[in-house]
């Protein structure tokens, strides 16, 4: 289980995660773009330890100002699509156009393990090796909303860190689609061609999600099927809401393999940047994701604290199996475990509670 | 701001609502099984007024030792299935073997406007007038989780009251299946034969819910179609897991109309009560039910306190400007309002918190 993400390593390994450093160091490394500091704030910020969540918070918060100067693009579509393909070709593109590249994943179903970033970075060779960009995959581990945050919060670093684009993938099936629309400007979702039976697996929820659609692997004896793809879905696209209010989403046909339409669609996300930003669209969905995020953090927070408090989790085993055995009522035992939680609050906070 | 905890029913009935009384009251009303308490001691559960919560909690906790002896049946099916009709025929029968029949419903789409009470009323028209019958439409508005919660405790209060059979209907399309399978024992599934496209509409979760599916409205020319449907139910039904361990889930076919299939069903109902009693899925269910329900419960209690509280309701809006406006970090604008709203917990507490 050996990984760039030195929090996540078995214990063994973690006493040489990384040297212990002060906020103003790594906020000084991310705005050097040193890309070794930028890793390490990664981890930081992934890191659950009570130290490392103050610090991270006290780094996220001065390097807050140097964020949000870059266009966020999710990237969906079903196992075999091709989306690492796409997020190699679209990103070497960009890297030649003088831009930096993030590319990062979210990835809620498995824990990282050796393969997975292997798999990663084998995927991604030309990209992982280009200087102006950084690939970083899923922080594993733990539910959807954890995930995201980590996400969310690495995005916001590495636009700190002067990438000018940056890419996130939904990895795996499940519901990440959304957790990656509440955290991007532009939303892309990858077609193929030979779905077959799979078209009925793709969520019609995750097409009203999408920004722009792109049938991918048009190539060869393919060209001919994603023309008509192209033209049913844009059929059904304009019968339904678009994602963005003013904008009107899509179908693209392209190949990474031919480097084909990809230019293409760079286009197509500056459309969309130059239009959503002149009607106020752009602004506003930011400041929408930031309080819906602000929400759900809220939530995650408060039952992250409470599971962890000392003495709700002294009494739950007792508690627990009288609400389980039908001799405490639910109701009870919810307010007597609200009232430990609380109480616990009238001293000194205790740092362990984070 | 988001507060499941106001009282429910409109400002114009709030004054006249019901007598000021004492928990020995309602326990008293409702173990004596008069029905005027019983549907008072409902709407005090129902309220969310500062004072009724505490004196629901103390009624509840008092009448838990009654509670736990019924059969609890979800009922669920797409609109036009005969949900209502069913209830009816299978609540009057079982009136005529000498049981008391509670129908609860569940419904957190639409709020609660006197034409729906009078709607359940007329479908169950020859089952509200039976004195072992009590009908409660659904909790009005608010959340899926807050009307959970009520119907939920509804039937415990019903089960003191000494009602033999509960049945809770999902009234309405949404997520309320998952919800109401969450509280009962057993979970039945309405199918319709004229159901065309929309059994495609019929989410196969759904299917895997149930611990029985009966085809409905199998009278007529229908009878046919029914058994063929019901083959197909039962070829497929062999190849996924059953909602209950030790149970094989089983297609059937009635009529309300005829009064065919009833007796069935019952027969039914009372092979996997025995079943499951044997086992000791019986009891392991209502444990883990009543467990899950203590963690939703703890979820929204403390989402519902923390925007209750005065201190974060004062901070919201420059806070959430902020945030928006990208001035403040998501994680420090969440450490701000949590200690905002845990310290003020170190003070006395306040009871319009609740």
């Amino acid at each position: 289980m050996k990984n760039e993400n030195q929090n996540q390593t078995p214990p063994l390994f973690r006493k040489k995660r990384m040297p212990s450093r002060t906020s103003d160091e790594f906020v000084k490394g991310v705005l050097q773009q040193n890309r070794t500091m930028l890793a390490q704030t990664i981890t930081l910020i992934e890191s659950g330890s009570p130290a490392d969540v103050l610090l991270a918070q006290d780094v996220l918060r001065q390097l807050l100002p140097y964020t949000g100067k870059s266009i966020r693009i999710g990237v969906t579509g079903p196992p075999g699509a091709g989306k690492s393909t796409l997020i190699e070709t679209l990103g070497t593109y960009l890297c030649g156009c003088g831009f930096k590249i993030a590319a990062l994943s979210i990835d809620p179903s498995s824990p990282r393990a050796k393969g997975s970033i292997l798999g990663d970075k084998t995927r991604m060779e030309k990209l992982a090796r280009h200087p102006q960009a950084f690939i970083r995959p899923s922080p594993s581990k733990g539910a959807l909303g954890g995930v995201a945050r980590k996400t969310r919060e690495a995005m916001l670093v590495c636009e700190a860190a002067g990438y000018d684009v940056i890419i996130v993938e939904t990895v795996g099936v499940g519901q990440s689609e959304t957790a990656v629309r509440a955290m991007v400007d532009f939303f892309l979702l990858l077609q193929m061609i030979d779905a077959g039976d799979e078209l009925q697996g793709i969520k019609k929820g995750v097409i009203e999600l999408a920004d722009a659609i792109l049938i991918h692997k048009a190539d060869g004896k393919n060209r001919q099927a994603a023309r008509q793809l192209q033209v049913a879905f844009n059929q059904w696209l304009h019968l339904i809401q678009p994602a963005t209010t003013g904008w009107q989403t899509k179908a693209y046909t392209g190949s990474s393999l031919c480097n084909e339409g990809i230019r293409e669609l760079w286009d197509v996300i500056r459309d969309f940047k130059r239009e959503t930003l002149r009607t106020g669209t752009f602004e506003r969905r930011r400041a929408d994701q930031a309080i819906d995020w602000m929400q759900t953090t809220i939530k995650e927070e408060l039952q992250a604290r409470f599971y962890a408090n000392r003495k709700v989790q002294e009494a739950w085993p007792a508690i627990e199996a009288a609400v389980g055995s039908g001799s405490l009522p639910v109701r009870q035992a919810v307010s007597e475990l609200l009232d430990l939680f609380l109480s616990s609050h009238r001293d000194k906070r205790d740092v362990e509670e984070k």
